[in-house]
């Protein structure tokens, strides 16, 4: 029997960071990998082709927003997302719970599901781990996350462990629903700051047998070690075999703080967004585009990156086309911020072959907090 | 002696439609050709390299708007106007003096030039001939074009010949005042919709010997059936051996009929603008993209269309992101709309070789008002 999914665990580096390679229908991405966010089945300001020259190897989608606009049926009828964005590669789709958990003055919540207002028409929406599914099972992702309660920072002991209770009979739900072979269902492990919560929360995940976990609830205002000693335990609880997506992660410094806590897959908006306001990532750190410094700058973003936009353009050009409001200035930062995530994430995969992310990472992060401390881009 | 600029009439239709070949120091481009307008140096919504991707042979930049941000001196500091926003290929700059007048309640006119406050700081801003030259120079555009007297419509034909006066004179003035072997200046004949008026203007600026000429203060509100009169009119009295470039003609339409009074070159916005409104332009007539008859349809915009637009997405699709807002929208119209443009002048082009323009255009007339017409695409 061909199995659909497999994760082959290449090397393990001293400090806790994992090289791996995970297997899906839509063919194989290396870990650790950033995941763009593509949440309306398009990388905002990219087309697909774009998209897939900042090198990046699997996307993520929303449920929740595609249930809503186009609605799933469409995009079952036009193939699902795969074609319907004209993305091959891997797609991992969010159940959106972490959404609905967001709008809670309009959510309704109880251990059956969720029911909230639609932001588009204002209708009541009624989720269930079921259905959450059969609308994942349309769209046809590769990966798909189960629906999960999300519990605000900050909640009573008591509370959050009935939202993990509530999330681990969820997982078990979800995993008896799904019927597509060639989609896998990620379980969430929940349990806010608390890790005796989060290791019964795992313990009992791995019950499901399932081809990978995730890791959410983190970074939604906890200190950061808190996040890390979180996600590091957590990571130590589940399968060495199995890849570890941590959910919503931040800045470049975050992704190779969570490939230190032994995380495989990460996403972000943030590359994304930040273009779309003017700001370039480097591995230098931030490039603040409007700076004056840059107005008449021969030079690229970064002369070491191999993006279009770096190839291209100087940063005279990219801090008029911000200046004048043009939309191509999303477009060329939002391929050059990708193009750096993926730049980031391929050396420390490297470092991690090597065995060195360690001494990797603080070196990359010197290089990170030196740059954006610097006189030309800190300039108003 | 090499010449810079050459036209090459390669054919002539019995209609009156030319077809020819203009030589510029950045490549030749075959005419009749339709020139995207990069106002603020991009294209809106798309990368240079997609803009190369469309078929586009020669973009249109504005000066007025590149004077005021980021000023010619930083473009020039770049390298000029092709190297900053990294296109090859030819380059016409409009002088602003349409923009200038459009603004006229802010504007002071005299026969040196005009004052007018900038649109980004509210400052005064002085052109005269000479100015606009310079400026042009510092872009390093191929075609430049000289500051001129756009009087509104409807006018006394007293006002209206004074103008055309004062675009003479300017049009001395600006070839005067040019340096560079390296850029064409192509003096604007007008004359309102009075055809002694163009027919004496046209006379005077041949005297200029200029490599082409421009017709400018049409549809400005006039009947079509004028604006086509008058510019036959300017046609035929234009020397045979000088491309004619007609200033912001609108629809494909529009196009197909500036052909057939003998015009070379034409620019407009409107394939891009209606891209970002969610309108395609097809040979069938438009698209509105937002129609619920798309909702489901797995067709390309035009089946026809060999854009990457159409090679690679869903009508389907396309409706998603307009209904959703997301910025590629904009992208993928603007990049179908050029290509189907490009896609009309070839037409076009080959219809003249052929000898048969009058037919071409009757019957691509038609099928640009059936298809508008048309159940699918009319529906709310």
């Amino acid at each position: 029997m061909v199995r659909a999914f497999s994760y082959e665990l290449l090397a393990e580096d001293p400090s806790g960071a994992r090289l791996g390679r995970f297997h899906t229908p839509h063919g194989a991405f290396d870990t650790p990998v950033f995941m763009p966010v593509a949440t309306r089945g398009t990388l905002k300001s990219l087309t697909s082709a774009q998209l897939a020259e900042t090198g990046a190897e699997i996307v993520l989608a929303n449920a929740y927003h595609l249930m809503q606009r186009p609605g799933e049926e469409v995009v079952a009828a036009m193939g699902g997302v795969h074609r319907f964005m004209a993305w091959e590669k891997p797609v991992l789709t969010d159940s959106g719970g972490f959404q609905v958990f967001s709008l809670s003055d309009r959510v309704a919540l109880d251990d059956d599901g969720v029911t909230f207002r639609s932001e588009i028409d204002g209708s009541a929406i009624r989720l269930t781990p079921e259905r959450v599914i059969a609308i994942e099972e349309s769209l046809g992702s590769d990966i798909a996350m189960p629906l999960d309660h999300c519990i605000a920072f900050g909640a009573e002991k008591g509370d959050v462990a009935r939202a993990a209770d509530r999330t681990v009979a969820w997982a078990r739900r979800s995993m008896a629903a799904k019927t597509r072979a060639d989609q896998a269902v990620f379980p969430i492990v929940q349990g806010g700051m608390h890790e005796d919560l989060r290791l019964e929360c795992a313990q009992r995940l791995m019950e499901l047998d399932a081809p990978g976990y995730a890791c959410g609830g983190l970074l939604v205002g906890e200190p950061r070690e808190t996040a890390h000693a979180m996600l590091t335990a957590v990571c130590r609880a589940l399968p060495r075999a199995k890849p570890r997506y941590v959910m919503g992660v931040g800045t470049p410094a975050d992704f190779l703080d969570a490939v230190l806590c032994g995380a495989d897959m990460m996403d972000c908006v943030l590359p994304s967004r930040n273009a779309r306001h003017g700001t370039a990532i480097t591995r230098n750190g931030p490039v603040r585009m409007k700076n004056a410094a840059h107005a008449r700058d021969e030079r690229p973003i970064d002369p070491a990156c191999r993006c279009y936009t770096c190839r291209t353009h100087s940063r005279a050009y990219l801090r008029h086309l911000v200046h004048a409001g043009e939309p191509t200035a999303a477009t060329l930062l939002t391929i050059h911020n990708l193009a750096c995530m993926t730049d980031v994430m391929r050396d420390a995969r490297r470092a991690i072959a090597e065995g060195r992310f360690a001494a990797h990472r603080r070196e990359a992060l010197a290089r990170l907090s030196a740059g954006s401390a610097g006189t030309v881009d800190s300039a108003p």
